[in-house]
């Protein structure tokens, strides 16, 4: 049995990743990526998934592909120590997906609250498609594949990882030791927050226009932090104003560094300070909202610089992402080989054993 | 647009084949065969479909898979014109699957009479496995990855064929036109009927032990037949009896050859005759059922030959079996191709025009 220390985590292409996704999950892998514990890391750009509720729209996550792998480059993941792959390129998922659907019940699916959920989310009543119900099963494919065992999720996607560690169980007791349960990955509140959209509303979004997108440029980051949501009832200066649920400062939370104050805003020693001026008041809006802009783009520029390169050489990641799929793929064979060894479908290999054929 | 008149067919392998699946589907295939008008024939050992309800008993699937493939040869299904391959061995048909669960909806899968009806013959209630209530939309893969135009089935499968065939122009409409929409083909009552079991339960099963096998030897077709359900009024030779609903009459009735009479029960012109006598009273069920011995055997001695040929060379089988699958394959990735195309999820093939790549 494999006891390698595999981590598999991915997106769904469904438009260029923003800073709620590096302060969510991004900025995590990077920490993993130095893990020398971690023996492999795949990130999945999951366009098969994605297609399940945008089967009318194949343009958006089509092009979306292309635009996550930059983003991913372009903070930072290596390639060298990092499988990028496209889901739908590697075909021994989907015959995973189909055999693991004969281990799981209908019901089983139905109870799943998070499948409930994103149900609810997507508006999906009478035309809940098929594939989008049993996305939990192929989850589980995703992640057995590669015989992943650590799967970086949020708390609120622990339904979908039971739900494969069953249909490992499943399939083990029924054709014998094949699979891997994986383990969920909480990480710390420190390395992963949950930022909202930059109106406050609670999810950025790209529909709700409150999303900063690590692609952005330094003229669009601008526009958006200085109208950004803060406290509503901090009218004037003077007024003492909250900091609590103020994006501003929720965003500070999230990015500033310790030597932010001493490059942008000496007069302060640390956020702290800032923050107990601020319910003080006298301290406005736009002063802060600049401060912010500071440390957002000292973040963003390294950023922007990388896949401004990526962006003239899409070579060099279509080349990337070739070389990460294959890997991918041949992993998922020797996964797929394996299960139906044991599910005895390995039906030629086996007769040119019984009939001593070449 | 493919014009071609392309069969598909097939058989889940779950046991030998028996007498049943000759007078309801094998026959007419032999005639479809010799139909100059057809392009190509498939015909489907649906091994991943069997295992959708036999999940835990991969052994039955598999040794059922080379049992029915010499069932199929020593009827006279042709090789040479007939593609006859195994389900599971053809990835394209779990990707395009896949694909096709995001076009329909799970309303749409249970209110599909053909599925409502096989769950409650079944007897799944809570414990439904996803890929049961899933195969209408696998089995509109297994048609359309060979641009299947006629697919032979019963009536009960109509809803089977119209799931199919929404699910091609849905396709169709969303991505381009690609998928060609099949006709069910539904035989007259001459080349198709429903056999009933030996001790005339409506269906042959091998849990009842009321079937004849394509392989059964002339010892066991002798009991069987002379142990048959007849009239269960008719208990001496001089009542009157009944031919209706009487199993050995139905089966003189799907096998008596023109020249039947003449070679074994000359005191008779034909079945009419015979059912006469029998109706009046006077003629006994051992007379009868002697005769449909003879009958059967005549039919299946050549059968038996055949097959006995190919239970001593599997190598035969499975090299037939091997091609096959092969040439499935290539029709069946090519499909796909087009499918991913017209999806726009053919990225490496589109980038590399983009960008000029090899």
């Amino acid at each position: 049995m494999n006891k390698n220390k595999v981590v598999l985590t991915g997106d769904r292409p469904t438009g260029r990743l923003h800073i709620g996704h590096y302060v969510g999950s991004l900025r995590q892998r990077l920490i993993l990526q130095e893990d020398s514990s971690i023996d492999k890391m795949f990130v999945m750009i999951a366009d098969a998934q994605a297609l399940t509720d945008n089967a009318d729209n194949p343009e958006k996550v089509r092009e979306s592909v292309l635009q996550v792998a930059m983003d991913y480059l372009a903070i930072g993941i290596d390639p060298a120590r990092t499988t990028i792959f496209i889901q739908s390129q590697i075909p021994a998922l989907h015959e995973m997906t189909m055999y693991y659907m004969n281990l799981v019940t209908v019901a089983r699916v139905q109870r799943n609250p998070t499948v409930k959920n994103e149900i609810k989310m997507r508006g999906f009543e009478a035309n809940l498609p098929v594939g989008f119900f049993t996305y939990p099963i192929s989850q589980a494919s995703d992640i057995t594949a590669f015989m992943g065992t650590i799967v970086p999720v949020g708390e609120d996607q622990e339904p979908m990882i039971e739900q494969c560690r069953e249909i490992v169980r499943k399939f083990n007791a029924t054709y014998g030791e094949v699979l891997v349960e994986p383990e969920i990955y909480l990480p710390d509140n420190k390395a992963c927050l949950r930022l909202p959209g930059t109106d406050g509303q609670a999810k950025m979004s790209k529909s709700l226009g409150n999303t900063i997108y690590l692609s952005d440029s330094e003229q669009e980051l601008k526009t958006k932090v200085m109208s950004m949501y803060t406290d509503p009832n901090h009218i004037k200066v003077e007024d003492p104003g909250q900091v609590e649920g103020n994006t501003v400062f929720t965003y500070l939370d999230a990015f500033v560094q310790p030597d932010s104050f001493e490059k942008y805003l000496p007069e302060y020693k640390d956020l702290d300070e800032l923050k107990d001026h601020y319910r003080r008041g006298g301290l406005g809006d736009v002063k802060v909202k600049k401060f912010l802009l500071k440390v957002l783009n000292e973040f963003l520029e390294p950023i922007r610089e990388r896949r401004a390169y990526y962006e003239e050489h899409p070579e060099v990641v279509v080349e990337m992402l070739r070389k990460g799929t294959e890997l991918a793929n041949s992993e998922a064979e020797k996964t797929l080989d394996k299960m139906k060894k044991a599910m005895q479908i390995d039906y030629f290999n086996q007769w040119n054993e019984d009939y001593n054929l070449k």
